[in-house]
């Protein structure tokens, strides 16, 4: 285990981090708001960056391992560092809350255990978006992008940190890639900002929401969630959301101007099928239950929850323990679904599904002709076997965890769909779910273990298992 | 595909099931109940089974694929005569209800739609115990053990009804495997009936309650389950259930006398540890919440209920409804890890269990060494990748199953544990599951299409998915 290049990873995350908390600064200096809470996280920040990165280790030996191990701690220390300014600001003053909340800033979950969200300063509103933002397309994918790094194996470092059952280098080199990955979501994140802004949203709101929708997030800055913005408002932020869970790769073609390779992907023809198949079956059970008063109406908020859901932003605009119980299955089931690789969302994604699935119609076939095993295709390439096996098996231990944490969070004894679905919600970065933990609740509710057991599901679930797991393994920290 | 000899085999099965209704209907002389209710049923089984098995085809010819589809055709078939008794003696008039009570009969699922046991006639009640017994072991193999078949190719139809990742031939032949098989399944029966009749249970009683512990079903006699018999009867009871959900394997190995081959097993000694972990969990919990005055009550009900889930059975002595949170959630967790593969128990079973979280290490430890992939090892030997792989796709397949048939029983608008935990426990095979299905309560709740769907849960649950599955695939019935 190189120790060093990790430490050194790990610093340059911290100063960057320092670097982050100048867009709090300047909303505090706008509103007013005291300075304090921030200004001290990045002198921590930076009294830890700055020793771990003054000398420049070779980038040669960060292999898989150490890539890892630093992506989990980097996003440990991230969190750590990150709750500071709840705490000194005084808004949330309990360890575990502050650091469930920084957690879920980071992860993209937007879970939060505040009753009234509309009481924290708008520095510290900015400050829980501005985190989904860093945290949707990775911190370390940024660090890529903004550092200049020799050799050849910082790969490994995006590998850890993005989700997907495979990377797809969209260029040779690793910094090219993040700095393209890093450009695509800086415009489109713009373009949400601006046309929000022409709607007549209020410009942080624009901010705050943009951010959260592009990080497939899910905080907002108002108690009522996005119910009280308006019908076309709330239509653009559906329509973001659904792109922000889109493979950037689909983008990158897009910009290549390569068309049919584009529109033929098939991960990103599946999510768009099940989205549209959730709206459809959905709308008509609310219209066949009389939810809503116009067809129309259901539509809207059908694609809402739907697009908010699928890609694990979490946004809300109604309480969804209102809708009949098909709704809501069809819901939790998008929840484990998840968005795409290689986007902002979380979940299982849907190229896991698929190849989940064309490998249990491989099986099927092998019944009826014993001996002739064909190789699993997608995109018109014969997928990896490799790739199969470690799809299957991060299937089974996902649904583990799922499970594990199932049991240690009914400790707490609320009804089972609050424990089933925080636990859901949270392990897929989602944020609301069904009964307490519903679009109109929060995870107040929750002792302080249950909310370090969720603010662990978060982390493992956005980071994929294996950065944190690794971290837990003993064969980790000793020589080969 | 070669219908002929799919047909000799339906009507092979159809004949033994046509004699299975002499135990009934011996039942039926004794306590005067009527014939008619077996007779008709017996009649029709005949007029279909004697034409199809007039001439016996060359069992050569029976490849996976004619191996699958019997077995699914043959248990479609055994339930639809099955359940002539129930409607003919009028306890069931509904179809919907009559089928699914034979399904769970066969599958040993023992979800019953019933609300009053008590009121069938005791031939009836014999005749769903008898099923249980059928079923547990399977009919196929009960057929591959009385029926001199000729040609190397019955073991076709063992795997396909044989519950587990792979079959383990005990001996060369599959009429000497399914013989051996029957012999100990009968062996432990009859121990198991003569233990409880010493202990004074009644004998119409020990009978019913032998056949469902050995096939590890959970239909009971009287409507209050097993709560009205002793403590040493319950414990007997208990102590059968989970010897059935031990791999038969291990039996054999007994009788030859390798002992130390036996011992070390790793499904077994796993199954073992899973039940004294999750016992000494569930008897903690419980003592912590009062739900019992002793411990030694706490251990006694937690024993008897963890060995009724995890062998899938489903006998209750208590509600469970009643127990806390952590107690019903590690309940809920054995209903999908269920017994060992080779047993008559349902589940996911702990092989695939084992199977794949040694995959997954596999994959951690691939990170750590890229390019080492070891072989899994079970028992000290490398387990076929084939078969790992076949069990990712296996459990993927399982859970979205699960998931869809969530989604259509949730059209009947029960609460989320009595919908979630029906799925779970007809899938299963087990039985009870909580809420309204909860060990004192019934499927009566539900409409006639949710029933249907339950009862395609239980047959796609007891058959492992492909007997059913394959029915439904267009490959099927094309040629290649």
């Amino acid at each position: 285990m190189n120790i060093r290049i990790i430490a050194y990873v790990v610093g340059m995350a911290l100063n960057i981090e320092a670097v982050l908390f100048a867009l709090p600064l300047v909303t505090a200096v706008i509103y007013g708001d005291s300075l304090i809470p921030f200004i001290i996280p990045a002198v921590i920040c930076l009294a830890i960056g700055i020793p771990f990165t003054r000398k420049k280790p070779k980038i040669g030996s960060l292999y898989s391992k150490e890539g890892f191990v630093s992506t989990g701690i980097t996003w440990i220390a991230m969190s750590l560092t990150g709750m500071l300014p709840f705490m000194i600001d005084g808004a949330i003053p309990s360890a575990f809350d502050a650091f469930f909340e920084t957690v879920s800033g980071f992860t993209t979950t937007g879970a939060s255990i505040l009753t009234d969200v509309e009481a924290l300063s708008h520095s510290l509103l900015m400050w829980r978006s501005q985190m989904h933002w860093i945290g949707g397309m990775g911190i370390l994918v940024f660090m890529l992008a903004m550092v200049p790094l020799s050799g050849g194996t910082q790969m490994n470092l995006m590998k850890a940190e993005s989700p997907g059952p495979s990377i797809s280098k969209l260029v040779p080199k690793a910094q090219d890639t993040a700095r393209i990955l890093y450009s695509i979501y800086a415009f489109l994140t713009l373009l949400t900002g601006i046309v929000l802004v022409l709607l007549k949203m209020p410009l942080f709101d624009a901010i705050c929401i943009s951010f959260g929708a592009a990080g497939t997030g899910g905080f907002s800055v108002l108690n009522s969630g996005c119910a009280s913005y308006t019908m076309a408002q709330q239509a653009v932020i559906t329509i973001a959301m659904i792109a922000f869970g889109v493979n950037f790769q689909f983008y990158y073609l897009l910009i290549l101007k390569r068309f049919s390779i584009a529109f033929s992907m098939e991960e990103v023809k599946t999510y768009f099928m099940i989205i549209v198949g959730s709206i459809a079956l959905i709308t008509i059970n609310l219209v066949c239950h009389n939810v809503y008063d116009s067809v129309g109406r259901a539509v809207h908020d059908a694609s809402f929850h739907v697009g908010s859901i699928i890609t694990t932003t979490g946004f809300a605009t109604t309480d969804v323990n209102l809708w009949p119980n098909l709704s809501q299955g069809i819901l939790v089931l998008l929840m484990f679904c998840g968005a795409c690789a290689g986007s902002t969302g979380g979940g299982l994604k849907v190229s896991r599904a698929i190849l989940l699935f064309k490998s249990y119609v491989r099986e099927a076939r092998a019944i009826l002709h014993p001996g002739i095993i064909k190789k699993v295709h997608m995109d018109g390439k014969a997928v990896d076997e490799g790739v199969i096996r470690a799809t299957g098996a991060y299937f089974f231990i996902y649904m583990v965890i799922t499970a594990a944490a199932i049991l240690l969070v009914s400790l707490d004894h609320l009804d089972w769909p609050t424990t089933f679905t925080a636990v859901i919600a949270t392990f897929n970065n989602i944020g609301p779910g069904l009964g307490e933990v519903g679009t109109v609740g929060n995870y107040s509710g929750f002792s302080d273990f249950s909310k370090l057991i969720l603010s662990g599901c978060m982390l493992i679930g956005r980071l994929e298992i294996f950065p944190i797991m690794l971290l837990f393994m003993k064969k980790t920290w000793t020589k080969f």
